[in-house]
């Protein structure tokens, strides 16, 4: 299994000054699933100047909007034997602004990140501001997003590594996004564990983690933060990706790619995600993988 | 590594009656390695029309052309514990259509089938009448063919199992040819074995082998149209993909995809070899070989 290693991409992610044509970007950054940022892709966005602190509250101030809400930030990740998921509040987007100024005046961290086409959805009167598909993007992958997700928070909100079925077009309006990355070549050295499902709940300022019903759910069993995770046995092996994408930038972050995201205090972003073609590259990541989770097993 | 069959493409190969786009092309066929029959994609070649063996002998009738000589139609397989390839004979093309046209009052089986970009090298009369790219090709791929050849010859000869390195565009310009491909995903079922090399030479209306200089080379030691092949331990699991491409046709074969070819007796054709990307199929592709080879030389 340590041949799987050959298979590895480049330490760095590449950067282009404009945006590509549709068959350049296929066929040079999405059939061979390599990570692309792209500067000057948003120009025409009017979010990018228009999204200040008062226009927001302008327009969508007394919008209830859904917001992730942790003790910690970490929302979706491993809490001792529990895959913990946030507590999920409505509250008026004024409110949240007000969250965003002072953080540490309330119990818990912060974060728009629901991920169900939120930016279409929630965030209507910001639409104009914006765009609801990347038309080159669009062209080249031969269909629309399925998702179009808005994403606003803490710097202390953290998404834990994992890994998406999506082609994912990431554009930041304000602040900046941090990535740890690793390519679908790197999953024999990922480990992953199956955990029982919990949720936050804020109770009198204290959060408890409530039972969720399900079965036990995969999910990876490091954070490429901690200490402990770098003396895994497996995961020591591989050395990530790392990036930052700025305020105006597009990152192109390729299907199956694992990914573990950062951000800086308030940052904003919107996200496509666009269906993978479940091609024999996916048939050979499967095979992969399933290789690897056999070997895992054996050698636990 | 059972589990490769799930890796897996339909078992028959899709008929597109115009040329796609490039940018379809490569979303749609090149980039999932998947082959494709086009249709009516050569209509503005004069060659379809004007290709007579009249023709062919006032426009080259007396010019010198490198033929493949072999006493059974074999040119570079696998006979006893030799990998062996043609004889090269110099001949006159008048000649070569004089043999064409009686076959049997000759001893062996002649068959243009020089893989240097002949087309462009030795056939250069006949260039105006077909093209030395294909253009939409050449702008999905964004590169140049790296080689033109030009096949003729003798029904009995064969073109014994083999895969290439080559994104292949094989067009059909009289008669038909027949093609047994197996995708890259059935390597682990298709066995190689390793071989001396030697080469035929006809002495006196009998061929003998000669020695040819070299390590030994590595090649399949099936024969799909054998009985005895069929019955391989390996090669039994796998099911070939059959498929006929008639003038007039444009046959796309994926990169590492194995074939096996035939064809109608003096068929003509004219293939294009553009180099594929090296890209993360490959290096699936790469570690699921080297895998088989490690199980095939335990399992011998």
């Amino acid at each position: 299994m340590q041949e799987a290693r050959e298979l590895c991409f480049q330490n760095e992610i590449n950067v282009l000054e404009l945006p590509p044509s549709s068959l350049c970007f296929y066929r040079d950054w999405v059939a061979p699933n390599r990570p692309l940022i792209i500067k000057n892709a948003l120009g025409h966005w009017r979010a990018l100047s228009k999204w200040t602190n008062d226009y927001l509250r302008d327009q969508i101030g007394g919008k209830e909007v859904t917001v992730s809400v942790t003790p910690n930030g970490y929302a979706d990740s491993v809490v001792g034997d529990r895959f913990v998921m946030p507590e999920e509040r409505r509250m008026k987007f004024v409110d949240f602004l007000d969250i965003m100024r002072h953080p540490t005046r309330h119990s818990g961290v912060f974060y728009i990140q629901k991920q169900n086409s939120n930016f279409s959805e929630e965030f209507k009167e910001l639409l104009s501001d914006a765009e609801l598909h990347i038309p080159w993007v669009t062209d080249a992958l031969g269909r629309w997003p399925d998702a179009v997700n808005m994403w606003m928070g803490d710097s202390r909100a953290v998404t834990s590594m994992h890994k998406d079925h999506y082609e994912n077009i990431y554009c930041v309006v304000k602040g900046e996004k941090q990535f740890i990355l690793h390519p679908p070549t790197d999953a024999p050295f990922i480990p992953y564990d199956w955990y029982l499902q919990g949720r936050y709940k804020e109770v009198g300022g204290k959060f408890d983690i409530i039972s969720e019903p399900g079965e036990k759910v995969p999910w990876i069993c490091i954070d490429p933060l901690s200490d402990l995770s770098s003396s895994h046995r497996l995961y020591k092996v591989v050395k990530p990706i790392v990036c930052t994408v700025r305020a105006g930038e597009m990152l192109y972050l390729p299907s199956l790619w694992f990914h573990h995201v950062r951000q800086s205090h308030a940052c904003i972003a919107v996200n496509f995600w666009y269906d993978m073609d479940y091609d024999v590259k996916y048939n050979y990541f499967q095979f992969v993988s399933k290789l690897s989770q056999l070997w895992q097993l054996q050698h636990k």
